[in-house]
């Protein structure tokens, strides 16, 4: 239905689409665009006429696009995200005033983790771990916690993807890994240094929602010569407990 | 291009799917779904095939559907909503500190009010102004604040269109409008009992862009009878003003 001549779907383009927008370039020409899409000008130009009809991406003063009110609104609202967000939001703030470091909530999602949540002074040099941003599961220490609590056939998958050094510290030997995980099994947290950005430390501990499935992971960034491992540990628990907690008290009952 | 039988696109039929979701309607079946989008069940499960293959819904294990982790982060990545998000997230917390009330951000987009931040103590029993959720212009102090900063066309279309009675105090007078409108901008806020949820006071200042332009308004939300508007604009608007010079302090450029 729908599909190109090469087979691709209107979905699938769109979605090109709105992934060729990032952090670091929010705006774009619409050449810009088909180019970073890797799709024809002419497809660019008659998908963005429906796009930003129905407000999913903008047109701004100057011809620029960038992603519109609207898509943000149909993906927040009833969102899993926004959820998390709300619920996680004060204790977060807690975590923050209590150990005064980057504080943030990252989710596994389709194999890698996905921060929805982070709080941070403004003034900070962390240029890693932005909200809607991934990172390998391996390279976080969001990551391994959240794989440590997983079931073991998504430990599996995640461990048989090629593992890619992101920092010369970073663990890819799956051995050491599954060494790494049950360790965090036994302890309740992680704390590691420079396996994602080399002069920070990722403490991590797990957020679990109403069923007692790993939810989410609560971690704390902090530079590596500054961790302060023992008092940071005990803040993330008490944060993470207050998260599971909330989540417990409100779990959706679908409707037909 | 890839029209249904009705010449609707797929686009179209994609945010109607999208749109179904909502904060009181998270999860639904695939039936439940296809009924609340006004779509035939053989089209439903077509799109929906696309859709949870690319993230942007997720299926549960009971079968039921809810918005997809990826659907929020296609929209997150450099969106005008997150992006507000973060910068006022602090500010926003400094009013919060000091009037101990909700207080949201909420933007003009295609003719509504756009909740885009929300803070307020967990036990709040505000059901209204909710991430992510929309209210008329005309019954939201937020509206009323974003419209007296608005281009004279984008008012004129607003009050052109019919203003609903959202509560019997709702204001749909385009004439009485137009003269708070013309107040508001001496002022530089609006505090207005009533006019959206009976019960509460809303009290909102603008935060500006980086040209100047209107960008946002910044609002509290108070009980009507503990309603102490002296004490709370001057947060408003020192919080505000903080925002703004955010704003300013990051314009982006489009790349090509």
């Amino acid at each position: 239905m729908a599909n190109s001549p090469t087979g691709e779907s209107v979905i699938s383009r769109v979605v090109r689409l709105m992934s060729a927008f990032d952090r670091d370039l929010p705006t774009m020409t619409l050449s810009g665009l088909a180019r970073r899409a890797d799709l024809p000008l002419t497809t660019t130009r008659r998908l963005l006429e429906d796009l930003v009809e129905h407000g999913l991406i903008e047109r701004l003063g100057d011809g620029s696009l960038r992603p519109g009110m609207r898509m943000w609104e149909l993906a927040a609202r009833g969102s899993r995200a926004l959820n998390l967000q709300e619920l996680a939001l004060p204790f977060m703030d807690d975590v923050l005033a209590t150990v005064h470091q980057h504080t943030t909530l990252a989710v596994l999602d389709h194999g890698s983790v996905l921060y929805v949540e982070r709080l941070s002074s403004p003034d900070s040099r962390l240029n890693a771990a932005h909200i809607a941003q991934r990172m390998p599961v391996h390279a976080a220490s969001s990551g391994l916690v959240l794989l440590a609590f997983s079931p073991l056939a998504v430990q599996e998958e995640v461990l048989a993807a090629p593992l890619a050094k992101v920092t010369p510290e970073t663990i890819t030997d799956p051995a050491l890994i599954r060494k790494h995980l049950a360790e965090i099994r036994q302890r309740g947290y992680v704390a590691i240094p420079g396996i994602g950005v080399t002069e920070w430390t990722g403490i991590a501990v797990p957020v679990f929602g109403s069923g007692n499935e790993i939810a989410a992971a609560l971690n704390a960034i902090v530079p590596r010569d500054e961790a302060d491992v023992p008092f940071t540990v005990p803040a993330l628990l008490t944060a993470a407990h207050g998260i599971s907690r909330a989540l417990k008290s409100m779990s959706p009952v679908p409707r037909r």
